[in-house]
């Protein structure tokens, strides 16, 4: 293969089984990802060792948008307070979207349920990642504990994206108003 | 088969869905289920239409032990705010155990990523029974707004049973003081 046909395997590959993964879940066949990306099993295993490491890859390429999409830029002249607010105005946002589904680092992390596998390593680094930009914005905003308060605002994300993603809730508001009461109670003015 | 036959195969077949899906999720394939519960196939198949009924029947039988285990007693003398603390102090005392994954009604509907799956319908049925306890307590608390408050607190259950149960968060404490939190700016006392 060349190399940009390489690459734009490698691209198909990953964009399926991000996609197919979202949708059905991690226990996806390498049989159905390979067929959806148009890619033979073949080639598949010329580009990537295992299908854990295809997940964990496709899990990895994730990362830029969604931040891009979640979190707020660096030229983003709100407060701290209104950063923080403003990443949950946004999964409230995606939420209702019919083809929301939870958010998908979780969603891996649940189903694999195995901190030992590639991609739970890349899905809790997302996660990380999120923890950290709250727990800056919170010190930003003169939090008394921003890590306790960081931690607080990963268990209502968390809880938001899952309850939502299985159309058991409907966040409209739901999340903003409970990070009000925690921003409020941490002394994030 | 004899009925007392009967019965014991269909516990064995439930018990060990519920444990098998507990640890390794609900794609688990119906022949792991039957080899663990030293059933065939064709017995299965004589007392469950599908490996869905098998699971919806296998989440059904695990909701009097879960909501004995983390919910007071009719006879429990608290206070209706000490009456949904104790939920997360036993939230918290559960997760800390080596084998705990996390809400298996939670995981089983993020798994499945599908309202209409039969064991969806059991999962979120329980969700919505402990939603519910919340929603009476928080009444009687004299909260000023019980059905947003118990939304709250599920928001709070979930994510911190998710991300305990993936083992990138600790409760100890933590969902307490955020329940505490909840339970303060609502009206609670």
């Amino acid at each position: 293969m060349a190399t940009t046909d390489k690459a734009s395997t490698r691209d198909r590959l990953l964009d399926a089984a991000a996609e197919l993964t979202y949708r059905q879940g991690v226990s996806i066949g390498i049989d159905a990802l390979c067929r959806s990306a148009g890619v033979s099993k073949r080639s598949m295993y010329q580009l990537f060792d295992s299908k854990d490491d295809l997940l964990a890859a496709s899990l990895e390429r994730r990362i830029p948008l969604y931040e891009e999409q979640l979190t707020p830029g660096p030229q983003d002249p709100a407060t701290p307070r209104e950063r923080i607010l403003g990443v949950f105005e946004r999964l409230e946002k995606f939420s209702a979207q019919p083809e929301y589904r939870g958010c998908p680092f979780l969603a891996a992390l649940v189903e694999l349920k195995d901190p030992e596998h590639p991609a739970s390593a890349v899905a809790g680094g997302a996660k990380q990642r999120l923890k950290e930009m709250f727990r800056t914005e919170a010190e930003l905003g003169g939090a008394r504990d921003p890590e306790f308060l960081a931690r607080q605002l990963m268990l209502l994300f968390d809880g938001a994206s899952a309850r939502a993603g299985a159309r058991i809730e409907t966040l409209d508001g739901l999340t903003t108003t409970t990070a009000t009461v925690l921003l409020d109670a941490a002394g994030v003015e």
